[in-house]
């Protein structure tokens, strides 16, 4: 059992931020358009941005125009709308603006609020600072009416102050001071970060910050929150993009920030299984997926080659040459490869395991076999993986997270269906419950 | 000087853990197993594990099992006792489970506890759990007319929380209203902190979790503890087991799971020195060990060549080619070439310091040189490097680790002498004192 | 804003040790020597070292040489002068000998303390310990009427139980009963810290603690201090020295130990940006530098080649073959090379930033083109990267710290000049202002 989450959902994959007022004849018009976009160009939490992205001098034309668009058209947005408002540990008089954008947003004769789930406040400093705004937060609650804790709110942790507030949030979350268990999302805000450490990089381009996002990760875990990572400004590099959410998954941050509509798409389906199976080879730096191809797996690169001899073969890989044996060469080929099961092969494994802990076996072996092709050779390998409880467990996450979104969003079930079947998606839907 | 140790063993280099009843006819089959291993198979820690390892149906006479084959043979295994029991941070009918397990198994009628060293306590949170954990130890010891702290007790890190909570240690333990004293190792459980941080990979590996790893070992060394890293479940794979060892060693964490007798004996030998020292050469992404040929050191691969040429020579690595002169071509391969010292000349080394600091000097040159041979042509490189009392001090790690084990381990002496000789083995008792 | 720093010196860049005592007929001779460097071979910090890099014995006798060198040529000296005296958490009578020799230091009768501007404290434990040190600061101060705060105190971080401390500066720092406000830098000491942590590597080298120097970067930003790494000791390895530095740059580290004057230029230069700009472009594992050539940058590696087909190229890099069309090859040259902008470069898209901000616009896109030359065939690549006022920010570090060096450091004003032109120069100082 994980730290129970306070909030509805429990997986955020995507939180993408739109200028509220542009300098244009309709100063409200990314707003419009954001607020019209559905299924996979939805994101799981849509932030109108009246801090960095919007100009200082359009921010008040920007809490009207987030108030407009969102009275008018929240009721039917599919995800939450957690508008960013200014703020900062070093100056009393953007931390009194935000709470003045606040109050004025939730407000609700302005018709906004039912459709606000929270803000997002950046730039906060120490636990103290998160604090002053909790209050805030408290007193826009009191003055408007509103149930107390129920506007949720999400930092952006972009200084070291910050980062090591994220220690101390389990602690201070239940002081009886404070509202701080409406917190929601840690999100990194790695071009601040980076300012405030003074950090240097000869061509500019961001570190990293590789224990940042684990901490970030961390702090999340603890206090029963949501991590999420900051943005990825280079959008034609949908490559990178990628990298960037694979190693942020393996460090349990499955949320990121997106741009446009193009990185919400990549980023609500990267944390998903995928819909087909693959077979990676090791063959120097990098894998590389092989083509499957009649049930056989074939590899047709340059890099690897191998050859029958008397009695053997020879496999080079780079510069490197190696004789073996039949047995040795299965060997050697099933340490280089790995397999990257589909939502289907892990359903079926989860199913699989639930069967045998209910005939009272602790621990099974899965096995996964396949028929490599490497210059036109076939090699048979096998690979079995004890799965006990913890595996399990383990491996429900992407599942779980499967089911969230599910759940929270209707908008995406014609993609979900799309992509995996139906069949699929009802036995995905099923298992672990 | 390090924090001082509370406990008699300063370093673990195996934990070793075995299922506490199978579904066999006799159900402490396994247990009987390993309470027979001696030598280089016995670990320095034995967890009979009445968690995970064990079916949860199966842990009532997982306990009888543990006091009936510890009563019986306890006497004259070799190394420390720590079953495991049940816990939950977030389960209070598993707490109570795991407080009733500990009763019983320490209770001096049933003639186990004496020799029982501690308990391990797995999934704990928050450093409050931790002090719950504790609480029962102290009404175990006192229910029983044990002297209170003598059962050490250990934990699993393996959640957001139990990471944080290593931050806390020092500051905690000596508060008045616990024992956190006992606190004896920290051990890392990779499997369910990958489920407790949601994180995801595409093959469903673990994550490499260096920060966690960083930290436990961090927290150990503030509190006087002992680090402690999960299990490396790809049996087969001894190499691999190796490089996390490795890793962990480079991060001050000396001591790893063991799941088989196997893993046992690499583990217990893998912080040790080599009896035999080596050179390594960086030949691209990897270093390659040199062979030892009359004193003279080989390169036999494929990926680096030398070539002699009018007044010069030619050195080619991967697709890298280099025209240096004889300074250069000495210079780059000393850039390449690294030595590793076996255990005799760790110990010559440090003598030498000794000798020097006696002598009232406070630095001293260690030299070390050596002819390589590549493609026919002989090189020879000599590398020094400064040592001063701090340098003499890391240096000493290995050493007092051995000392630890040649004093706690007697059964381990004829391994040990075979491997390193009679004469190595004395001297390096002898040195540090 | 950064949290606001108490210090004179917002950076530092060198921390340069010299021995107070060593064996010879002038014990004074290294200090004498030290303090004699001028311009780039002059630390930013330099440190008088009466702990480990001079012997026990002569430890009293550098206390009188430091009161000697120091009170004779202080007045002149270009940078701040920080003794280290001996320290030890684990040793009260360490600590009192520390005390004394800050006593007599600081007594102006010996005519040194005007020069001095605070000490450096080693092996720090918790941060109670940090608090008896600067409890005997205090002391010092009153007793010989000095300002209570005067003395900057600094830490050696080489220990668990230090790097834990660091994350509670912020909150320590404001208590009344104590004067931590007195901190000013936090410099890692690996070889101590790889002791204390237990850690071994097989070849005897230093570990990378990458997060050890994350974490003192993070304490340093987080109170308002300057994060310093500790020694680089193969002094030969000009090479290794500045990947390190690029390493810590990118951590927020912009400080690093020097051992010799020439370990000083290196790193007094390494954190400013370069003279000229460059092109690099990865070709395998490493990026390599381009040679710039009438406006052109021109590859001349045999790792990465070029060919022109029909209609098309085919781009090899090391084992790998790319068919590509021209849009194809431009965008994946695009994707391997990378700018390194030049001071001058750096100025130019700031005081454009700022032009485009008093306008009126919030962000612009900094275009940055080059023709390439790989294997005679020319293509033109050209990257846009849009600029806010958080990548301002961002980038603005290595400016700000160029105008804290040139109005703190007059005695580099003329290899400032040299390095970058009067009129650079000139620029660098005005803009963000």
């Amino acid at each position: 059992m994980v730290t129970e989450r306070k909030h509805d959902r429990a997986f955020v994959r995507t939180f993408f931020t739109t200028p509220t007022a542009v300098d244009e004849d309709d100063t409200a018009k990314m707003l419009r358009r954001a607020i019209d976009l559905r299924g996979m160009e939805a994101p799981d939490v849509w932030v109108p941005d009246n801090e960095d992205a919007t100009a200082p001098s359009m921010r008040d034309e920007g809490v009207e125009n987030i108030i407009e668009v969102v009275s008018k058209d929240g009721a039917d947005f599919p995800s939450e709308i957690h508008p960013r408002v200014v703020w900062h540990r070093d100056s009393p008089s953007t931390r009194y603006q935000g709470f003045q954008q606040m109050l004025e947003i939730a407000d609700p004769e302005n018709g906004a609020v039912e459709y606000i789930d929270g803000f997002v406040i950046p730039e906060v400093g120490g636990i103290d600072d998160w604090k002053k705004a909790d209050e805030f937060f408290t007193i826009v609650e009191n003055e408007h009416g509103l149930e107390e804790g129920s506007l949720k709110m999400s930092v952006i942790v972009e200084s070291g102050q910050a980062e090591l507030a994220m220690g101390k949030l389990r602690e201070e979350m239940g002081k009886p001071e404070n509202n701080l268990e409406r917190l929601f999302m840690l999100v990194d805000g790695e071009v601040d970060y980076t300012k405030d450490m003074r950090a240097i990089t000869p061509t500019g381009k961001l570190p990293p910050w590789a224990e940042l996002r684990h901490n970030t990760s961390r702090g999340a875990s603890a206090a029963g929150l949501i991590a999420v990572d900051g943005p990825y400004d280079d959008i034609r590099d949908v490559e990178g993009y990628h990298e960037r959410m694979t190693e942020n998954q393996a460090k349990g941050m499955l949320g990121i920030w997106s741009l446009t509509p193009g990185q919400v798409v990549e980023a609500n389906k990267a944390p998903l299984p995928p819909e087909e199976g693959s077979w990676l080879l090791e063959v120097g730096p990098k894998q590389v997926e092989l083509d499957e191809e009649d049930g056989t797996y074939r590899y047709s690169g340059s890099r690897l080659s191998l050859e029958e001899t008397d009695g053997g073969y020879i496999l080079r890989v780079g510069g490197d040459e190696y004789e073996l044996d039949e047995g040795e060469l299965e060997e050697e080929l099933l340490d280089r490869a790995e397999y990257v099961p589909s939502m289907n092969d892990i359903v079926d494994s989860m199913e699989e395991f639930e069967a045998a802990k209910e005939a009272g076996r602790g621990a099974i072996a899965m096995e996964r076999a396949a028929t490599l092709v490497i210059d036109g050779i076939e090699v048979d390998i096998q690979n079995d993986r004890m799965w006990d409880e913890a595996t399990y467990q383990a491996a429900m996450t992407p599942i779980t997270l499967f089911q969230d979104v599910y759940e929270n969003r209707p908008d995406q079930h014609e993609d979900l269906a799309e992509m995996y079947s139906e069949d699929v998606v009802e036995r995905a839907m099923e298992v672990g419950n």
